[in-house]
């Protein structure tokens, strides 16, 4: 700790406690530093749930021929014109069309082309005969079988040659999916910015998309410190405790789009914590353990190395959260303890994140509106986050030691902010509940 | 098609055509059929979102002893008592205790430990007198640096057998966090079906657990049949065209927590599909391409080789969607047309999938009430899944082909569902809309 006594170090420590930012201060600083990340391409397979980085024009249509949309006869409709029960229109089936086998004929008025939904409209043909609307010149099985599949069994069983009487007569292009649809050529087909959905991924294959061009996926380093930290995985003993916040902080990156780099956990020493931090990642978070003391090198740190532009923040917990960069990397700062760190992830961190990412800069939480079944208190000058549970539909605050206790974070169905403006709410209110699941 | 006019296939065939299953009873017959799947174990760094098989009960106390929970001085409270400005109590400095690195004495009335948040208490000690109640017996370096971070340099340049003065009482516990606050052992800390949050990987964590007894994930096999297709991928060409419903498939089944075997595209072929059928998954699921002819001879084969149990629903679209078991299979038959593919999806197989999976049966779409700027209709009998746009705040209903229009699930922001016993809704009407993103 020696070397936390030069000037600047000072400077820098005691602007951060003689005065809290406001949270609105620290996110709009935070606002102005983010920027979305360059593009990259990946296969078709890996982009779900990516962010697209350019909008995608379609250069074909889908289909890229007209088609069936029922079984049926593909027919030239103005030769139906007329028909009817009691005046049948003969026509001469001359082949057949399958979805990906196209009848390579002309049809002639006086013809029609079995076809299956989802095959190319033959040449000539503009209109498709349902099979209910076409009397049995030729034998049709089933009887009474006058929905689709009838006409499986005509398209198996009818040869060329056979002939049939339309009883019905068809507009031009009934029955016809037209040419581009789906999707015409030229036609944006997703915007920019959009989080790519599973139906999403379908359109991109239906014109031809190989490969998208997505936003890259942020980089995270976790610098995990504090001495008294088992890695994850291990059974506390003694004074040790098991590292809570590594898995936890995985786990959120991941949520946002990130890409976790996670080197182990850090002893609390100067140079290995600054080694720590110079990496490639685009973010570093650093969740300092729990001592004032070793919280209060890294902010020393990351002035003397780059800029600690935000350190101690008015809100409850998460109040020692800093913020800064190290080059062209963004740097957090989260308390050690474990529900101060969530707090200030979903704050800071996480924004940022899913800002670089090409995401919402909005939580990730669904909110709604629910009425309080006992007062939460909050002094004026600081931003409250309150965990809360339903009971009996109403939301009851959890009442906890402070931050340190994780539990209550799982126990809870959410939290509610209270405003620095604001006292807090009474019993009763009407308040927004963010809901963690 | 020949093997598809037995006497068996042809009732089946026809039962299926016949009466279409109202979706009630097509969900009433799948929620019969759902358990949820055998547990497995995984480590905890790959639990998140995962589903706990078994509730998680700690064995421990967390924190597994009385922590400080400020900065300051480890002191025996009865022995502040009448401490102030004007009446300084003397303690000695006898050492400290940091986090992971215990005081190992006992504190004696008149002896303090200098301590750091997060440090286990000294023997002896059961309050915490925090740095701003002590008088600079020793000398502060910053002027006015009450707040905890001048205890850090106290901690450093106080010397062991220096003296403190406290000028304030505290009570019994006071900033002390006591062993098990947290999690006290015994506590249930996670129930069963828990889908894991990133802090149930934090409280865990902190519970010494490495391994989590979780669901097994559903695994899914694809069978995407048509000739007409081609993979995706490819540039559509002559009369193929992409493929579309593998891709989104396989967003929707790893979006329900499944894990996807596809094969590659099947063609139009018995043999080939029988083959396919036949796998070690938990769920088929079969997109039929889009003629009747073929997607009738897939039921066929699964009422020759196993059950079929739905075939026709009275829903559009979807309503050829079948469903059925082959051995212990769950097997769905999904229309080729990838709108009724999606639609047969989100209210069939997804729904088995994420039971199969122990997660909630319901849709995993957010929905909320608006009003429809026009009116949808929608015959008495049939379920209608209408896809609609927000605009200006108002629903409008997308008006579109058909079923093989993917792009009016792309161009929507969500559905609204018409019940069969409703002629649809009027403009004005405040309707529940789900929403895709």
């Amino acid at each position: 700790m020696t070397n936390s006594h030069g000037g600047p170090i000072d400077d820098v420590r005691m602007r951060g406690f003689a005065r809290r930012e406001t949270v609105e201060a620290a996110l709009a600083w935070l606002d102005a530093q983010l920027h979305r990340l360059p593009a990259e391409t990946v296969l078709l397979r890996a982009a779900a749930g990516r962010v697209l980085a350019e909008a995608v024009t379609s250069d074909l249509d889908v289909p890229g021929f007209d088609r069936a949309m029922m079984d049926g006869f593909a027919v030239v409709a103005a030769n139906t014109e007329g028909a009817s029960e009691y005046n049948p229109l003969p026509l001469q089936v001359v082949g057949e069309a399958l979805p990906g086998r196209a009848f390579s004929g002309d049809v002639q008025p006086d013809q029609a082309v079995r076809i299956m939904t989802g095959a190319p409209m033959p040449h000539g043909a503009n209109a498709v005969l349902p099979a209910e609307w076409v009397s049995a010149a030729l034998t049709l099985p089933v009887a009474g079988a006058v929905e689709a599949d009838a006409i499986s069994q005509c398209a198996h069983h009818a040869r060329p040659d056979d002939s049939i009487q339309a009883v019905a007569a068809v507009s031009p292009y009934k029955h016809v999916g037209r040419r581009g649809e789906d999707v015409a050529a030229g036609t944006v087909v997703l915007q920019r910015e959009r989080v790519l959905r599973p139906q999403d991924l379908g359109v991109l294959s239906s014109v031809g998309i190989v490969q998208v061009c997505v936003v890259r996926k942020p980089r995270v380093r976790l610098v995990i410190t504090g001495n008294e930290l088992l890695p994850a995985g291990t059974r506390p003993h003694g004074c040790q405790v098991a590292d809570a916040n590594g898995p936890m902080l995985t786990a959120l990156v991941e949520r946002d789009g990130g890409i976790v780099d996670f080197p182990g956990l850090v002893p609390d020493d100067r140079d290995l914590i600054l080694t720590a931090l110079q990496s490639d990642a685009d973010v570093v978070i650093v969740s300092g353990g729990s001592s004032v003391g070793q919280e209060d090198f890294v902010p020393a740190l990351l002035a003397q190395h780059g800029e600690l532009a935000i350190h101690g923040i008015a809100m409850r917990p998460s109040s020692p959260t800093g913020m800064g960069k190290l080059g062209r990397r963004m740097v957090f700062l989260l308390p050690g303890n474990p529900v101060s760190c969530l707090c200030a992830y979903d704050f800071f961190a996480g924004r940022a994140i899913r800002a670089l990412g090409g995401r919402s800069k909005k939580w990730p939480y669904r909110s709604l509106l629910a009425t309080l079944a006992r007062k939460i208190s909050s002094p004026i000058g600081r931003l409250d986050y309150a965990r809360v549970l339903f009971q009996d539909g109403q939301l009851v605050p959890i009442s906890v030691g402070g931050a340190s206790v994780l539990s209550s974070t799982t126990r809870a169905d959410g939290f509610v902010m209270v405003p620095a403006d604001s006292e807090g709410f009474p019993p009763g209110r009407e308040v927004e509940v963010w809901l963690y699941d």
